[in-house]
């Protein structure tokens, strides 16, 4: 029994300098592992080559993103230019041209009429009408919307409308425009007191040649044009936009000959590859996390077992290790955003922005997560720690300091949001104020309120000052107090 | 004897205990209140109630607002561009337009004659001539006003004057503008010299139809236009005005079919709860405010009974409570917007900004006012007692501060003023010295100074260094100082 | 002999209470001594009455300013409209407007001849040509400035050039331009290789109406107008320049009726009495200063003779009071700014801008010296006190970064001057980064440095970023450490 | 024995006192080596001289580069807005016009060839066309590019491209162009879905007068100018560039009278006595850094023989003084930029650049070493102490925040780069963000991406305010306490 007893003990002592191996173990860095047990950094490895592989992959996938925005953006400033009277070349606030006459909404309504019908002999790209599969030109389709019936007389302050919305439609072939601004003349008469908006509407076909000289197949794009004469204030200011709708696709027939083509093979391997590490990234990561929880289990067990202890909470956290986590998402989104990315170079996809988003976050955790193996090496890690002993007090602070920013948003919003374009959206106020004590754009900020009445004038005063004084000079010195204060704690230490 | 000064003792002891128990839970939380004595917060609740009321109604007074904005807005624009000759589209410094020659009033004045007259065929939008109620159309009036008698010969730098002023007016009716301008052909023989100001006043009416898809009933407008060429200056540029005073008021005849109107009466309704509302949360913080001079009565007069003490100041304050003053302050505030609010929907005022004043200012405090609640969770207040404990030192520190500053002020304005217009205005001067120690347009102020005479240049650069250096290395300095310094004195307790 | 040292001795301590009293008296503040003497405190009422009536002044000189310095820009705007062909209404860079044919030149010589030959139908204000005693028109004059021979022939690089530089001056009535236009054909063939510039100088003569209305007499004005054609870099390139020089006199011929004229003796009055109570105020500092310093010799002598020491330096900086020697210099150039408005006012001076300088000057010390009174007051001085322990620090400091200021500032000069207009002259060089160090308007500086040569593009950032990572992240921190510490000292204290 | 161990030992005392001798007077400052052995500093000496020399060289070198820079800038502006059609006066972008419409590329096309061919009679420069070296006049070329085969139509989506590039060029004579127009007409028929771009190409010689006032030689420059309308997006916007390369050269012939030219030997002179000086200031240097070795290799020596022990780290690297190096590679810089300065003057070289980087780099550095000298006075180098007790804390913690700083650069170029300007390139991107973290802009940042789709609305708000909330309040923060603590260890010293 003497014997049982001891070689439970002994048993027992194994266990426990095991358990004490292997928790030293699994608080070493990687070079202290490779020291202690020869073990490989394997995982180290992985994250390094995850690294340069993804930051490789959305620098190309941006390069490529370029070509294909700039292709858009020129070809919506050449159609703007080519179908908007009098355009100046930049837009006004959200629409592009905005005219005060009867008169000019003719104009303008005809100009688009005229410059479509000679279209083909306008552009000086490789653009034109789109063809039904018939090979039949699709026509311009001119839409007006107007309150059914209206009969509005101002002057005597009386009116009559059937607030329902008609919609009357005309289509207009490119070869016989002119026959048939005649034919229509009917449609053209427009009561302005009951017109809401005119549509038009229009298709155009474009093949994207520059990609040719990066030896990469040229796309073919089609244009969904829409210009919009916008009357639904009936301010007297007829506002036109025009927007386009670019949806690219993989031409019918081409051929080209005189260049060799680029493999686009090699980047789907490449994708592939990417895909494979992040997958490995996320299972060795995964493991760790699993096995840190069995060890976890253990050291418990071992603690509840021997000293009938619990393990402490603090502690716990140790082994939860965030970094971890950070790498398994930030794993996922490289995974996804690679997906996408081939589907998109296969052309069964156009989100761009969806694909960019999920690379682009997948690539700034990589980059944040190298903070950690920084960490490992002494004194690195002040940026870390000081942000993990100031966090939670920041956070509180932050409650604080947020509360009266919302109130002088709100406050803020509906008092100058008549009279001041940085004030005219909840959104827009927050994004001033915060550029304003950051100490951006303040003289510019006091000056456009300057001749609007007295009241509003001395409240804006009253407002800014404050505002800027209170944040400015409380807020974020305090910060300063906070942070420095953080600081010396982990200093101590 | 000894059983009553024994009971008198108990009656005492009891009342004692009774009033530590009193204060004890005066002081508490709601949280420790409910606890102690199952006392549920209704003040808390009301106060939450009122916050979430008083942010929804100050965002739909601010969405209907804007709507109401925009269409003056857009209607001043659109008048702007249609009567004044060569508008760019932006004001220039604070006139719309300049003329500099003879012949440029001469045409931008019949300009607006020739708008006028044919302003039915002209404009887009639902406006036209105001006629009086007999439905005769009202005319335009254009006044000159010129020094009575006046022969100026600058050649021999000799003048007469007489500097009263006379004013001579014609009237024109839209329909024989052109006859008109031939008969009054003397009154457009302008002689500059003597001519101080010409002003050409008219009325037009406008309907606002975009509410309709709002489903609100359209509001009539009146706008009374006053177009000035003014020559006050004789400095030989005449700068063209064109201000609109817009008085919206119900139509009055209307029928609209064809949608369902919205039911104003809830909005009423809601506006109703949200003064009983802020009614109770008043009354409730009265009450408050009465019990805590009560208790203090009953607190200083047992000091006094049984210690012969006075309660110290420090102590006296501890029971006067801002927070119920700043709730009571936003109560009545909101309670005064909220009627104002009602009174504009009923179109009885239009006083948006007073209205929009109240209930941003209330709004504010509310927020504000949160911050207590979230105090009474410890480490929560650090951001409001910081700032109680820096309060007086940054209040007199900024006494001194604000002399130097006013100093600058002073000596910016009269010796920049004229060649910076940034330094026009006293109170601009004081903006501008603001945005510029908070880090604001630092190069564009040095280099407007650049091209002036070599004196001012050289005392613009020792203003702007010196004005710099001193108050952002120095005084924003110290500020961070002080606060780090009120913040480490609150930590240690 | 006893009593003979015992009188001695009482008269020595006599004197010694009588000079610890004197010395006790002389630190004390206005209302200590008020207190221990019934002093009334005089001084402190002269420099209240001082502020005031500075102030005063001041807003008085600069209000009137103002309308002269309007009267002048409104002038110079009107004639380079009517005299600057296609003007934008805008100068560029420093010139007005810039022409690259030789057509162009020719077109904007000649329409300054039309615009001033009919310059009376023209102008809107009291501006007219200028006529000499006898009556007679003032003609324009036209010369131009070549080289002496000259041919230039860039085909072969050849060129033969006599350097002195010939001028040809033509003159021309308004009356009858046209005529001499063609009579003076020769001249206006002008050989650009040669030309340096053509001048055009007339003289124009206005009357500055608008005083009218604020019941002061109207001034005549002389315009002394300049117009020059520059091709002396003939690079391609002629920029035309058009001067003005406004001189104000007394009308020769006047007469007003129909107002009140204000009396401008009580502005003479005023100012008399502004310069008395400077003279008073500066009286009472020097024998302040006077008293000081025989208190210190008493002081010197007592410890001398008693002790056999000697007053130690910061005693002695004790006595001189630094404050004293502020209000003396303030009032000195309050005394003789004022002199100069007086002047102004009798239109015997035209100094705005010197007058201004004096006033602004000592406006500024009068309420930087209110501080000293403040500092009566405990706790008010921290901003003194501060400023004065960090003083000698910051200083020292100062001229470490300065030279690496400096070295900055030749560098980014003479490397990125041609690339930048920022970085243009030194004294732009330093303000730009001085600016960029208060943070402002980093990225369009970066930016404006795109698309130059590779090597510039490097340096340029290599320059900016440690520039800027150097001054804001460890210049301006070791500040706020250097102010941190000074106030912790005075705190102690 | 006993006499020579005492003798060696008298022996080693005396080179123990000897090198204790050394080691004191080589730690001395210049005033105190005068002081105590009388040595005159002639380094020092030298160092001042070359302060200022270095200084006047370049305030010399940077005039003298101003003159070309705006001789160079004004014809490449007057160029542009000869040959330019509706030139604006300002580069859009990187452009300098875009044309969107077939008729405008021809009109633009004929507008340069038929400016070029009256060109003599619309410059007012002395520019004129290049001559061959037998007095012909070099012709214009024009050249197009493009496909050499291709029949596009993209309304079908189909395109027969041969992606072989071919180049057409015909030659223009200035005096016979018109009749060329018609004779080429064929050349003129573009193919706008194969033309890649059109390069117009012609050489014009100048002269630049302008120095001949300055009493220096004028200089022959040839331009090459290149007009290059650019369709290789095929986007419907075709890009017109012009640019410039002016290379300078001496003239052939040449006369001057009327004027002494200056004699530009003084400044060579000036150049070689730079050069010497700072010849000398290196070998003085590189004559200590060796003293200092030799020292460095006594006094380990004497170290290891008595005491036998090594020379610690800490000790050895205050031997190698860093300022040396500092001192030795500015003047390495400066001889290097004034001979390429020599040559420049002697027209050999016209890297005005390069020369101005040297320059510039040997100015910084020169004036940075002052701070050495100040060093030497106590007190004065605090901002140099902190600096260097700060530097690895910083360096480590900037590593830290690099790498969120990198990760954030990628992620924003990646999702923001299509919709704002400012995130168009990585470097932009980085340049961006270092400008918003130093409070720059940041209102206009945000609201550039307003009308977005509104998932990246959502992502840029996020971005944004993460990126400045973590990098103001955090990382700034830290950097303050960073050098607070940095300046507290030495203050302690």
């Amino acid at each position: 029994a003497k014997m049982t007893q001891n070689s439970v003990m002994t048993q027992d002592v194994i266990k426990e300098e095991n358990l004490r191996d292997d928790l030293r173990y699994y608080f070493m860095s990687p070079c202290e592992k490779y020291r202690a047990r020869r073990h490989i950094p394997w995982k180290l490895g992985v994250q390094i080559l995850k690294i340069i592989m993804i930051t490789t992959q959305l620098i190309l996938f941006g390069l490529n993103n370029q070509l294909v925005v700039s292709y858009k953006e020129e070809n919506m400033m050449a159609l703007k230019n080519l179908f908007l009277k009098d355009y100046s070349g930049v837009d006004e606030d959200d629409y592009s041209v905005a005219v005060y006459t009867q008169q000019a909404v003719h104009d303008s309504l005809f100009y688009v009429l005229d410059q479509y019908s000679q279209f083909g002999r306008l552009s000086v790209g490789p653009i034109s009408y789109a063809e039904d599969e018939d090979g039949k030109l699709l026509p311009l389709t001119l839409c007006k919307e107007y309150y059914k019936r209206g009969s509005v007389e101002p002057s005597n302050e009386a009116y009559d409308i059937d607030a329902q919305l008609e919609t009357v439609c005309v289509t207009h072939d490119p070869n016989t425009t002119n026959q048939q601004k005649t034919q229509n003349s009917s449609f053209f008469d427009l009561d302005f007191y009951r017109l809401v908006d005119i549509k038009i509407t229009f298709q155009l076909r474009g093949i994207n040649l520059q990609t040719v000289r990066s030896r990469e197949l040229p796309d073919c794009y089609a244009f969904f044009v829409t210009i919009t004469f916008d009357n639904q204030c009936h301010s007297g200011k007829v506002k036109i936009f025009l927007d386009i709708d670019a949806q690219s696709c993989a031409c019918r027939n081409w051929k080209i000959s005189g260049t060799a083509q680029k493999n686009t093979h090699y980047l789907l391997v490449f994708d592939v590859f990417v895909i494979v590490v992040c997958l490995t990234s996320a299972v060795l990561c995964t493991r760790s996390i699993v096995l840190a929880v069995r060890l976890l289990q253990r050291f418990s067990r071992f603690l509840h077992e021997n000293y009938n202890r619990k393990v402490c909470e603090d502690d716990q956290s140790e082994f939860l290790n965030g970094w971890y986590l950070l790498v398994i998402i930030s794993d996922l989104l490289a995974i996804i955003g690679s997906i996408l990315k081939m589907e998109i170079q296969a052309k069964s996809l156009t989100s761009y922005d969806v694909c960019s988003i999920f690379l682009g976050t997948s690539t700034l955790m990589v980059w944040v997560g190298v903070i950690r193996y920084l960490g490992y090496f002494q004194k690195y890690n002040v940026l870390i720690l000081t942000m993990k002993a100031a966090f939670p007090k920041v956070l509180r602070f932050c409650c604080c300091a947020g509360m009266i920013y919302l109130g002088y948003t709100f406050c803020g919003w509906i008092v100058l949001g008549p009279y001041h374009e940085k004030f005219e959206g909840l959104s827009r106020v927050a994004e001033c104020l915060f550029s304003l004590l950051n100490g951006d754009d303040m003289f510019t900020t006091f000056a456009q309120l300057k001749d609007k009445n007295i009241l509003v004038w001395l409240f804006s005063r009253a407002y800014l000052y404050s505002f800027i004084s209170l944040f400015i000079y409380m807020v974020l010195s305090l910060f300063i107090a906070l942070i420095t204060d953080a600081y010396e704690t982990i200093k101590v230490l």
